[in-house]
This record gives C-alpha cells, structure tokens and sequence, in this order.
C-alpha cells in the first residue's frame, strides 16, 4: 500500500482510496442527508428526526447547580476519570434502571458516551466480518450503520403488533445455523421501538427469552425509551428475567438531555470486562463532566416528576399526530398505536414509495424519514417512520395535513400514469445515523 | 456459534468466550494495573500519571460561565448536535492551531471524544487486521492499545534526541514493504514526545515529512502538548508543512481541562468524510455539552494567558523533577531534558528491570511507568517514564529521592547476588491505556 502522488490542488479526488481499511469501503455521504439538511428549515414540518424536545427542564436551577459544580468539585468533574465510568454515577444508574424492574450491582455497569457507544463497543467486543446480528425489521437506523462498520451480516426477523414473532426469530437461528453462519446476537428495542413504536407484552418477553436460551443466543436489550411510557408504568426489562443472557443498553438522552452523551452498558462480569478495556482503548474515559452534571441532576433535581411531565408533552403530541392520520391519511393507510416513545409506523396505500416521494413531500414542506432506512435489505419503500417528539402539538396537525396531501397527489399521479403497484427496493442505510434523524 | 450452557451461579468463568469477536481475544487486565490502583493512594508519589494539574483554572469565573450557558443556551447546548462537531467549535479550534503555524479550514476538522477517540476513528478508517503503524520507540501507550485492538502490527522506528531518525524510516518502510507488508502510517508525537519528552526540530520534521512523500507514506501527528513550551514560542507542526499528506489530532485536554473530553482530528477532505460519518456510528455526535462549555471558556476567558500560566507551572514542576534527578539517581542512569509537556525518560545502570523494581517502588512510596509499556515488542526494560505534570515541585523531589534509594537498593541487590545484566522483555501493553498513566 502506498499512495499516489499527492495533487497540490484540491481536486476532491480521493487520493487515500487505496490506503483504507476493508471496513471504510462504502462509507458515503447519501443523497437523502442533503434532503434532510433541507428539512431543517423553519418553514418544513419535520416529522423525520428524534431530538427529544428538552424546553421543559428546569434551565434557571440547571444553570445554578452547574456553577455550584464547576465552583466546588470543578478540579475532579474537569479532570480525567475512570474507563468504566465513575462509581457515584453507576451507582446512580443502578436507581434508574430498577425502575424497570432490573437488580444491578454498580459493578457490571460501563458508562458510555450516548448509548450510540454502547452499541458500538458490544458490536466491537463481538462482531467478526460476516457475522450475523437478528434484529427486528425494521430496526434503529443508528443500530444497523454501526453493525455495517462492523461488517456484520444484518438479517431482520418479522415482527407483529407484539414485537418480534418467537417462531420467526426461531428458524432464524436455526436455518442460519444451519447454513454455518455465526449468529451472534439478536439486538432488540422491546420498548416504543423504533421506528415502529411497538412494545413487547411481558408474555412475549419470555418467550422470547425461552428461544433464546434454549439456542444459547445472546441479547442486547436497547432501550432509551422505555420510562417514557403514555399509559402505565414502564415495562419489566428483559434484562430483569435473565441477568446472564442480556446486555442492556440505557440512556439519559430522552430521560433527561442528549447534550451530555452518557448511555451505559449493564452486561455479566466478564463480557463487562472486555468492554471497559475497549472503551479505554476508545476514549479513555466517557465524558466525565457529563457524569457530574447528570449526577448532580439526579442527586438535586426531581427527575422522576420531571420524567412525568416529559410523559404528558409527549402523550399530548402523541395524540395530535393520531388525530392528524385519522383525519388526513388516505384509504389504504394502516398506521400503529405506540404507548410511548417518540415513533409512528405507517404503511401507505399500495403504489406509494416513500422513498422517491421524499423530495416533493421537502417541497410541501413537510419531511418524514422513508422505511427503507430501517431495513438493511432494501423493505420499506411503503412504510414511514414519522416522529411526534419534536415539533409542538399544532405543528404534528399541520405536518400530517401537509402529509396527506402529498400522498393523495402520488396516489393521483399514479392513477393517471398507471404505475405499477408493488414494492421497491433502495438502501437508505446511508441516510443514517445522522443526529438529526436518528 | 452457541453460548454454552448459562450457570446460574456466578463462576467468574467467562461463559461469553467463544462469542467474542477476534480482535476481543487477548484484551486482559494486568497485574501491573492494580500497582496503579495502590499508586493512587495519597502517601505514595507518583510519577506514573499523565493528568495535567487544572487547579490553576479559574473556577469561580468558570462556574458563573457554565451558569449563563445553561440559562441562556441550554437548549441547544444539552440538544443533539453534529456528528462533525459544532461548527463554531470548529471555527476556534482553527484558531488554536494557528498558533503552530497551521492554516485549515473549520470543514475539515471533525471534533472527537478526546483526542483518544481521534487515534480510534483514525485507525478504524484506515486499519485492517494485519497491516503495518510505523511509530517511535517507545511510544504512547494509549495508542500502542489502540493499535492493538485494531490488531495492527506495531513496528518500532529508532529515535534519537531529535525523534525519529529519517533513515531509520526509510530503512522500515523499504523493507517492510519490500516483504510485502501494508505500512499504513506513521504515528507520531513530534512535541514532547510521550514518553520521552523529546522534541524534532525543524530540520528534522522537514526530511521526515521529505521520506513520507517520497513512500507515498501517510503521517498522522498527534499533538496534545505543542503548546505546553518551556522556553521558545511553539513549533510549527507538521500540518502546518504538509496539508495534504499528514492528518493532525488535538487536544484541549492539556492546554484547558480533560473532563470534557474534546480533541479533534483535521484531514484532507476525503478523509474527513469518512471521519464524520464514522463518528457518527460510534457516538452519533461527539460530546455537545462539552463543546458549548469550551466554546464559552475560548470566548470569555483569556486561554492563551492560562497556557502562559500553565507553562510557568509546569517549568517549576519540570525544574524540580531535573535537580531530583541530578541529585539522586545512581551513577550511570541518564534521561532526557523536555522543553515542554510533562515527561522525562529516564534509562537506568545496566541490571535493572524496571518492570520486576516497580512492586518494590510502590513499597518504598513511589511510582513510575516502567519502560516497556510504551513499546509493543517488550523492550524498554531498562527504561521508565517520569511524569512531573501532577505532584508539585516538592513532592517530585522526595519522589525522585525515594526513586534513587530504590535503585541503589536494587543495585547493592543485584551486586551481592550477581543478578546478569542484560534487557528483559516483558509486555506491558495491557498496563495501559488507564487514564490516570496515559
């Protein structure tokens, strides 16, 4: 390997093309990002992306105890920390994450910078080329750019209103296994998944769980959204039926804010292990300021009531952009019903691509993120993921509206031109994981 | 694949063993790291870490900034942001460069999770298993792990007091390519080299830079102590002689705090491209918060006269560490005279292993990196780091008179039983990357 002769001038040619790893091959910039950065006008609605909306927190009182923190332990918060996080901070997280039911001792946790990290350290620790992860299909975008750096094989495994169907994920394993693939992990959201906001029910949970153990196949349980339920309290974690089984991801991006960038892996003792010398050998330590600031959050602040007020802007939101499908969604749309989160799934009239419509809905100004980014093999053309997290409640209304005329215009244009119906297949994976999107 | 049979009982086996990926195998924690965790123990002096003393910075001023930030800010500041890095972080840090004669443009810099997560994503890009990083020896523990988990060969170039000596270079990558060999980059630390503290003059950076382009051989040029001087402005970097052959990693971790965790990579543009979206499947965004808060501290408070405050500083603590060495160490030892960053290298009278001494060291109340954790091919027996960036003057003196009892012990040790001379090999490589010996 060596390099060609380097041009004095800029020709955007890239002359490093020969010098990259195997895995950097088919990194690109896509089309749709471009389409996206116009999404973020003021003017579009944009139903695409899943920031969390953080205005309701206490800013004043987040202001004085970040001076309070800087002033009185700024030497250890601005200093180098520990590789696995600090101990206050995993001790901390034990609290949030027995609210799903899940007993941890602050040992087996590693703090992350975002679960994004999270992820991309398990997939590191595991993941051979060629190896297969099961996922949901559709599943996280974020989720599946990470797995493709890693060069792992994706296969999505159906899923219904409940979640991942046992029997499918079953023959997955075994017919792969059979064809001498190394299936190494399914990953999973079994809260508000995104992007179809479906939650497990506890049944589902164990059977699940059952297949799993009686293959021997490893789980990584992902769940951001999980406390952020509209009705009820949050579900038990997988992780809480089976501590040897299941790596847990978690975060505080939409529990608390995403500008920290702290997630966490709670993972069994040894694979905990490696995990802590791949994050040192990543970062050296994940951000440590964030940890104090989140931890004084924790320690000072009423962050479950604060969690409930999240519920109730998003169960508000939630109900605006039902009431908007129902109202302006043409015959022929299905759409599901999520208990929390930040996700609507819809599939569209036959003949509908998502995908090619995404410029003229930009043009209505209106934005949403196409199916086909949530599948790593091409599905989705007649799915879109819309978001209700983001924009306020009358914009959600406006956003559908906008929507639904877009799509009666296609179903129109179809019907003049005689289109032929039927899905068609793009790969979005590069739409992803843009912040903005994800 | 299959996971055998989970036992309910915690074994301490590691059950997950045959799951792992490739690169996973061999990452274990060394015995030397829990000397470190008793080197932290207040009676003792050590010399062992690589944490910059931040107690100079003005905290009280700092605090009541982080308080505005979060009133009047904090909606952007604890959002989401760019998988790039913010751009007008990326404008300043144009400006932070600039004092090392580097002109770029705020497009290709990508922001990172402390300049460890720049050596990560640089490696991941260009990296398959296998291939070759050419780099000092010794060398950077942090990045020697880096090297590893990406299951690169490490090769060793000589250096002298002036760095890497250019034959030296050019004989490697000859011969190693001639052995059909990927060589992918050099790695190196042209300022304040860790761990030696040797700086390259100009004269040597130019013919490096003059046998990289002859071999078409890719440079990346870590930098976290340039602006860390004793005496004398800054020295140009070899960015700032290059720009389309060298890919430069930052850091405000020395020259401001580490508990942010901001470094930075600047690449030619094709590079950056794959950076960014690299970046964005590991963290999706580097840490925001972090880079508001260092945003506001390079706008509001005078850094450049922090620095001249933190060279002043660390001069005495560097003073200090030369006199206790002048004073103490044994006939027959040497080390190096930094002129800048934080580490002196030290090679001790024939006999002694400064690996097999350090129990002993920590016994007597004082520690040190031993030498070969900074080579990947177990030298450097006869070696260890000093670090003079953390305790003060005082406590460097009784550290280094602490260290020359120590050997002179070890010396009248091996006199009486005739211990042969000679270098022992070890691998240390698993000692780091803690952060607090980095």
């Amino acid at each position: 390997m060596s390099l060609p002769e380097p041009s004095r001038r800029d020709t955007r040619l890239d002359q490093y093309v020969d010098a990259y790893a195997e895995r950097t091959h088919g990194l690109q910039v896509s089309a749709v990002r471009a389409l996206f950065a116009v999404a973020n006008r003021p003017e579009v609605v944009s139903l695409a992306g899943g920031m969390p909306n953080i205005t309701d927190l206490p800013r004043e009182a987040l202001g004085q105890a970040m001076e309070r923190l800087v002033r009185e332990r700024g030497v250890q918060a601005m200093q180098y920390g520990s590789g696995q996080g600090e101990p206050f901070m995993r001790e901390q997280i034990t609290e949030v994450m027995a609210l799903e039911a899940i007993h941890a001792h602050a040992d087996d946790i590693v703090v992350t910078c975002g679960s994004q990290q999270a992820l991309d350290l398990v997939t590191r620790v595991f993941i051979n080329p060629g190896d297969v992860i099961l996922t949901e299909g559709p599943s996280y975008v974020g989720a599946l750019g990470t797995f493709h750096a890693y060069q792992a094989k994706v296969v999505h495994v159906a899923m219904d209103d409940e979640g991942i169907i046992p029997q499918a994920l079953e023959q997955a394993i075994v017919s792969l296994r059979a064809a001498g693939q190394q299936v190494k992990f399914l990953y999973t959201i079994p809260n508000f998944q995104n992007p179809t906001g479906v939650t497990q029910p506890v049944a589902r949970r164990k059977e699940l769980l059952d297949v799993a153990q009686r293959h021997r196949l490893l789980i990584i349980e992902d769940n951001p959204y999980g406390l952020l339920t509209i009705e009820g309290a949050p579900m038990p974690a997988l992780r809480s039926m089976d501590a040897d089984n299941v790596i847990y991801l978690g975060s505080f991006s939409k529990t608390f804010a995403p500008g920290f960038r702290i997630g966490w892996v709670l993972a069994p003792h040894a694979v905990r292990e490696k995990l802590v010398l791949t994050q040192e050998a990543a970062t050296l330590a994940p951000p440590v300021f964030s940890q104090f600031a989140i931890s004084t959050y924790l320690a000072e602040f009423d962050w479950k009531g604060q969690i409930d007020t999240f519920r109730a802007m998003y169960a508000e939101r939630r109900d605006a952009m039902l009431a908007g499908l129902a109202e302006y969604m043409p015959e022929g749309s299905t759409w599901t019903t999520p208990n929390g989160g930040f996700f609507v799934w819809v599939t569209l009239p036959e003949g509908i691509d998502s995908h090619a419509m995404l410029p003229r809905a930009v043009t209505a100004r209106v934005a949403y993120t196409p199916g086909t980014a949530f599948y790593s093999d091409g599905l989705g053309s007649r799915n879109m993921r819309l978001s209700y997290c983001f924009p306020p409640p009358e914009r959600i209304l406006e956003g559908t509206k906008r929507l639904g005329e877009v799509i009666a215009a296609e179903l129109e244009m179809n019907r003049t031109f005689g289109i032929a119906a039927g899905e068609h297949r793009h790969n979005d994976l590069q739409t992803g994981p843009a912040p903005d999107i994800s």
